[in-house]
């Protein structure tokens, strides 16, 4: 009743073209706020419950984001009420090249373009990006299917990454970071009901990215096991025994390929790419790889019909760019693809500004060449001595296995959990390794994620953490998780 | 055959740890490559087709993008290949706030911040995003909800707006601009199947995303008219009018209010919106009320369980910024709520600092104030008086009738068709008013949409026209309108 009384003061804004502007927005802003003045309803009339909402969206599951780093956040907020001081919880910052701030920056405040301070090479992709924009502004919306330059930009990226196998602009589409790639396509690809509805083949381990589609979208996720005991690679004949069982009760038409893994980050061998395609051609499977951990300078990926991905270049991801290449897909369904992009006008403009600085670095010849190539090496040369320091530390823990960490930032450790302990989290109602990954947070406040929220073989567990605080920071990391562990098993055994 | 051979040349990728870095990046580049070795499928042969697409996807429609615009995307592109010169088809930009830019600058390249060329309390405003930020940067990724001191300045700024009504921050979710709000608050809506599927109420005329929405969950969509005779009010007799109807076929569980009316501009009055309110609560209706438009200087929006929106401030848009207020929901749907916001991780970094920057304009004592207050009164005055302009000119051509332009960058005339015109537009498989709005783009360069992407009383047609161009550009355009509608009665009288 408060709000009532607090707003009947103002008067009716009038309806006439002269209301443009301040009465029109203060009419608007009225009825706004009469539309928070209403009778109270109890909780239990409450219109939307568990019991009315979307079973499907109920049924999704999201461990990267789930109880593990809400907690953690809830610890971060503690601390910072109890000191000010900040918590140096997951995440970390790098020393990312000094180009792509800088051409963001003259992309989003064009003035900025007449300052001495900023090097030729900045300021001419800046003027490119600028030139390609609606009203030269990252401001205005752009063409559904992203900025023109820009794809043609991430097609030449393509084509020379791809050692000269051309990439055609027409395919790439711009995309709000790589999930939204993965849920538009996988949106397109799904239907029936009953025995038909869609299977879509996902590895297991995964990132949850995929099972929570699939369930948002009611279709059938079909596990296929990677080999652990084989460094994470992927057999077909795995991909075999999983499609025969599948098509008992549902129609399999999607194989979704992580490569580089994620979160287990292996790099799967031209032999088995060169299966893989063999055996969806055999299976009229649509092929999705996503490789958006192919190289840390930006992502990429592509569909064979096909999508293809974004940057996870530390510092790059919040700006949520990224691409998908589709090959090979029936004219028609581009259209549908393009119409069902549209709905959503565009993917942000910043974010596909940043894309095209990540498939055009600096090349030799130009102002920002030097700086960066000294970087990349920096950064690249730190993750590779971090990978090698990771596996080597977990594996002298007694009760945790780690294969080579390859081409992700994250390592995903085995871990043993004794029988007591497997107990005492069902005493708690958690999975076990949900139980292992609290206690670790609670006791040294890293925050890590179980691994059952990506999925792995019954019995195992395991748990993903970043490889990318610095080194000696990390150091500190791997040394708690191991006095941790020993604890742990010695307290549970 | 081509791929196969020019990239057979390259060796398998190690698969070692050593492999991290160059040689991990082009062994998975290989990888992608080789998948685009396949053998040829012949087009009959596809594996996805509109057969076996996703039938909801592919009865999406969405005209704000459609044929036309592609149409006049097309002419776009022959004139530049014609000439070099930019042809000024929709879109206008605006000599927006330069506050923003700068802000916005100084978030994205920190190292500005020094730089004596900013004012104050841009840099203040910088710093205090960036304090918020994981890393100190836009890069990273954020919480699923948003950023948390971003949260709490929407939620101030909407208190300020409603007379001190507070607002929780709690309730606050930023997202990928307005389209994202909703699709995710109707996700989680829908559910059902046969009689008892979820009915979604929404106006007509409405924005197409919110048909394009229902259509994409399988939702029933629920007309409800705006009477265009009364400068589209809404009435609350055709609400309780179309959700009677409605109970014959579906369930009937939320109310889409769109106010300031898109297409259509009208605000309701406070009346109207009150009696809404109560009608909701009778029939137990969740309130959804879009206020996208409700302020230029930054949308705005709640739920009754209630969303709420992003900025169409022109040159905002593409950073999709935008946030919901939803109130009175249970909690546990606002945890399915976050779950399903964290499945796509983070709303861009860079567009939720840009909300920021909305939601936040200078106040008196503020270095940016005075030409912020300047630009402002003249971006409005301005939009005031094409609005007039807009509204009169049309109401002078014969057959094009325009009610008052209230809140909205857009006219939505009214326009008579003669039946030769309409046997015409059958001949070609088109919408009459396609085929108007066709015409009139293939002879004037005019880009405007027909109204039957918005909906509209059978036998009657409009069409949507921006009326962001400068003023002298925008009575050029009016004039050109007039002609052509002239011409056109007389070529089908």
């Amino acid at each position: 009743m408060q709000r009532a009384a607090a707003l009947v003061r103002r008067g009716c804004g009038p309806r006439t073209p002269s209301s443009w502007g301040r009465s029109q927005s203060s009419a608007a802003a009225e009825a706004s706020a009469v539309l928070k003045v209403r009778p109270e309803r109890s909780r239990r009339e409450r219109i939307l419950t568990l019991e009315s909402m979307n079973p499907q969206v109920k049924a999704v599951e999201y461990a990267v984001r789930g109880p593990i780093v809400l907690k953690a956040g809830e610890i971060e907020l503690e601390l910072q009420r109890l000191s000010s001081s900040q918590w140096p919880l997951g995440g970390a910052g790098s020393s990312a090249c000094v180009l792509f701030p800088q051409v963001m920056a003259l992309c989003t405040y064009p003035n900025l373009l007449d300052s001495p301070s900023f090097p030729e090479d900045a300021k001419k992709r800046a003027r490119r990006i600028l030139q390609a924009c609606g009203g030269n502004s990252l401001g205005s919306y752009s063409a559904s299917q992203g900025v023109n330059c820009i794809r043609e930009d991430v097609a030449a990226y393509i084509t020379r990454r791809d050692g000269g196998v051309p990439a055609d602009p027409d395919n790439i589409y711009l995309t709000t970071g790589a999930s939204d790639g993965i849920s538009t396509i996988l949106k397109i690809l799904v239907s029936g009901g009953g025995k038909s509805r869609t299977g879509v083949m996902i590895p297991i381990p995964q990132y949850p990215l995929y099972s929570a589609v699939i369930s948002e979208l009611d279709a059938i996720q079909v596990n296929y096991y990677l080999d652990e005991e084989n460094c994470w690679a992927l057999n077909v004949n795995e991909l075999r025994r999983a499609v025969q069982e599948a098509k008992d009760h549902c129609d399999p038409k999607v194989l979704c390929i992580i490569n580089p893994g994620n979160p287990t980050g292996q790099v799967q061998s031209r032999k088995c790419i060169e299966d893989v395609i063999h055996f969806a051609w055999e299976e009229k499977l649509f092929l999705l790889a996503d490789e958006v951990r192919m190289s840390p300078l930006g992502g990429s990926g592509s569909f064979y019909n096909w999508w293809s991905s974004p940057s996870l270049w530390p510092s790059r991801c919040g700006y949520r760019g990224g691409y998908m290449e589709v090959i090979n897909l029936h004219p028609e369904i581009k259209g549908q693809l393009v119409k069902l992009l549209s709905v959503r006008l565009c993917p942000p403009v910043s974010g596909q500004a940043a894309m095209d600085i990540v498939v055009n670095p600096p090349v030799a010849g130009e102002e920002s060449f030097e700086q960066f190539s000294r970087e990349k090496e920096s950064v690249l040369g730190n993750l590779a001595r971090k990978a090698k320091l990771t596996e080597d530390l977990f594996n002298q823990v007694p009760g945790i296995h780690c294969n080579p960490l390859q081409g992700a930032m994250y390592a995903f450790p085995r871990i043993f959990i004794p029988a007591k302990a497997v107990e005492a989290a069902q005493a708690h109602q958690m999975a076990p390794d949900m139980f292992y990954c609290m206690k670790l947070l609670e006791e040294t406040g890293i925050c890590v994620v179980p691994g059952s929220g990506f999925g792995q073989r019954e019995g195992t567990y395991h748990f993903r953490m970043t490889i990318l605080p610095p080194v000696e920071k990390l150091k500190t990391v791997l040394q708690k998780v191991k006095d941790f562990h020993i604890n742990f098993l010695e307290k549970y055994a």
